[in-house]
């Protein structure tokens, strides 16, 4: 039997805003940062990582929330639980005291996703595979059973979900077999930051298709004159056929998101992602019914399978964005995965960041095999930056993520980037402050 | 003029879990707790003080969260941020990098509230007044100044504002007549807790009515014959003209609530409060239709302006249960106050815990006297437990809060309350581990 011996964690934040990478209208200069979780156990060699994604100061309070779950995790044993999943996860976010700080939500939801997602890669590394594969090779019962389905019951119980799964059962060695030669669909955000000058836009996406990219996202929402000449310059670029999505990070009003996009309409933008407020469902829905067919896509801050469930059943978003590490970690993920597929509606995950990317390709490639109804409309984000940190990074081939092979969820740091980016006493920073 | 010099905060916990005060459905053990901020300033003897309430473990978080937010505050001139109350708040709130990790929730925005609070309690010092007099004596033009309308101003724009305020300026003194001679109309949750015995509820119900208590409330959800026991008791022991309220916290799912709620019906409960997720909106319009002439509260979770604006769009509650420190602070409460307004619900605001009655007292009296727009069904809700470790405690007569009357928002903390509960160093603590 193997146990958990202990719980670690690290702030580690890259200099990003140096160069205005990852800019937009809502987050102008973010250091892309990392609370770093380790899991150490007795077994041999046997560890598992995990991360929570932020964006420079704060960095600290996932580290020390990561702390505070870490006498939850010690002592716990793997194969207990892999023999009840859900009551893992429960047990992480069900700890009254620290649940009154979100509930669900913020830095402690946060940190329970960088230690639930530990705790997955460290299965998956013991089990020798890829987290996706690790996933795929579950029943459906078994993944009905790492759900906790509390206060969602009312749009999905667990007799629905295992329905939906085993509606997938069939053909899901040809649906691996696409994913294994083609790879995944996917879509690229580096082209299009805000802060980036036009030229450069123009000649990433230029860059972009070359390498064969048929969708890319620009951000918009500052100044409509400059979103205007910009759509139209990536139109120009992406000729008529090519998906151009738009990202305005939820810098508008209700009634000023919906003028908003009505004036770029001309440029066919496949979808606006976060108008709004992440939390305003029923702004989301009127959007919706006034920009179709313009899609709106929301998920990167919707921080809990309640706030997701209830966007399907107000019938507010075209396309569920789901986040790694917003929402509580991969039991949480299942659970938006099955509303998603009970909705009918495509999982485009959010990545970039640092980590997100890596983290996402498992949860898709999952989806795919052995979730999702329908490919239609199925891709992952993708950003070109900071992916030389990781011992496992992404790898991407025509607008496609191929399948991680190596085993675990692909979030493990290179220990010499922890040291030389760690917070507050890695040599980038203090050189630079 | 005079400006901030600093921000400090401090992790105090009382050991409530011992006797079992405050427990209920979800939360069976809370010790109630305090990032307790303190605001210096360069003017004599003038300080800040504002807490945000937690159950225990993870207070040291808000504590660092506090500490983050306090390189915002350094060096703001107290004239300036009254000359711009909206933009100090939007300075907080706003910051991106601290903003990613909600946004607007959870643990940033908890200790948001912190600071917040501990500014305008300065800003009432200051002035000589309590906090609720100094917003009082704010002119229609100043309150509506001090609120962020983003992503609130499809339901509510700062016009619609105005015209709220300005028309109950008339009557203004007949109102604080009535309010200096009776107080603010309130009712105990002090005997209905979870984890008191029978016996012990049913005594202390009737020593709140001895004292004048109209309205009671009491915990349920754990064991539906329980529940259905001792509201049979407190029904008795009321009669049938006083009110009953119930307080699931959140441990039911849509259809159980409905069907729990009609069990207790014959007991003729006022109001349900949060019978699920506190971020479910539809799923509280569901149960508001179905267990209706019961009225649905709810609020102690709603995190902001945005998700109220939503519970009153949806006419998915009955009863704004605003909690002072879990929005984000006097200007986002005077948001949901006016939202409230707006919609023509009663405000009955979140208390209890430790400090939270101290704090609601000045918004309820504030809202009562220039916000409001009728009396009708607005409380403040009082529990007994910790108030002798405040410098200006809460004062009750007949079931009525008295106007607070020393200067601040009541929320200092007798310094040797903090020396002796202070964690985990303090006396109480270092003898129980």
């Amino acid at each position: 039997m193997t146990s958990i011996t202990g719980v670690s964690a690290v702030d580690v934040r890259f200099p990003t805003s140096r160069f205005l990478d990852g800019s937009d209208a809502m987050n102008p200069d973010p250091d892309y940062s990392a609370a770093y979780c380790t899991i150490t156990t007795d077994g041999p060699g046997l560890e598992g990582y995990g991360l929570t994604f932020t964006i420079g100061r704060g960095t600290e309070l996932c580290v020390a929330a990561i702390d505070a779950f870490a006498p939850l995790l010690r002592g716990l044993e793997l194969d207990a639980i892999e023999a009840d999943q859900a009551g893992f996860w429960r047990r992480i976010v069900g700890d009254s005291q620290l649940r009154w700080l979100g509930p669900e939500k913020g830095v402690v939801h946060l940190a329970a996703a960088a230690v639930v997602n530990a705790v997955w890669d460290l299965l998956a590394r013991r089990a020798g595979k890829p987290l996706w594969r690790y996933l795929a090779d579950l029943t459906p019962q078994q993944v009905v059973a790492a759900v906790d389905f509390r206060h969602i019951s009312d749009a999905l119980d667990p007799d629905r979900a295992l329905d939906l799964l085993s509606a997938r059962v069939p053909g899901r060695a040809a649906r691996l077999e696409t994913l294994l030669a083609k790879g995944h669909p996917a879509y690229t955000t580096s082209a299009g930051w805000l802060g980036y000058p036009d030229e450069k836009i123009e000649r990433l996406a230029a860059d972009a298709l070359a390498d064969g990219w048929g969708a890319i996202k620009m951000k918009v929402g500052r100044d409509l004159e400059d979103d205007v000449r910009r759509c139209r310059t990536l139109r120009a670029v992406l000729g008529p056929d090519r998906l151009l999505m738009v990202d305005a990070n939820q810098v508008w009003e209700v009634s000023q998101a919906i003028d908003w996009v009505h004036a770029l309409a001309p440029f066919e933008p496949y979808w606006i992602e976060e108008p709004v407020s992440p939390d305003d469902i029923l702004g989301h829905a009127r959007i919706r019914a006034a920009v179709a067919p313009v899609r709106v896509a929301t998920g990167e801050h919707c921080h809990n399978r309640v706030m997701f469930k209830q966007f399907l059943q107000a019938d507010a978003l075209d396309v569920v964005q789901l986040d790694a590490c917003r929402l509580g970690g991969v039991n949480e993920v299942l659970a938006v995965l099955l509303l998603a597929a009970a909705f009918n509606k495509p999982v485009c995950p959010h990545a970039g960041g640092v980590g997100l990317c890596e983290y996402v390709q498992h949860l898709s490639f999952f989806d795919a095999i052995a979730v999702a109804p329908a490919p239609d409309g199925r891709m992952i984000e993708h950003a070109a930056h900071l992916h030389e940190h990781f011992l496992d990074p992404i790898r991407t081939r025509a607008g496609h993520y191929l399948a991680p092979e190596q085993p675990g969820f692909s979030i493990a740091l290179r220990p010499e980037s922890i040291a030389e980016f760690r917070f507050p006493d890695g040599p980038v920073w203090r050189t630079a402050r």
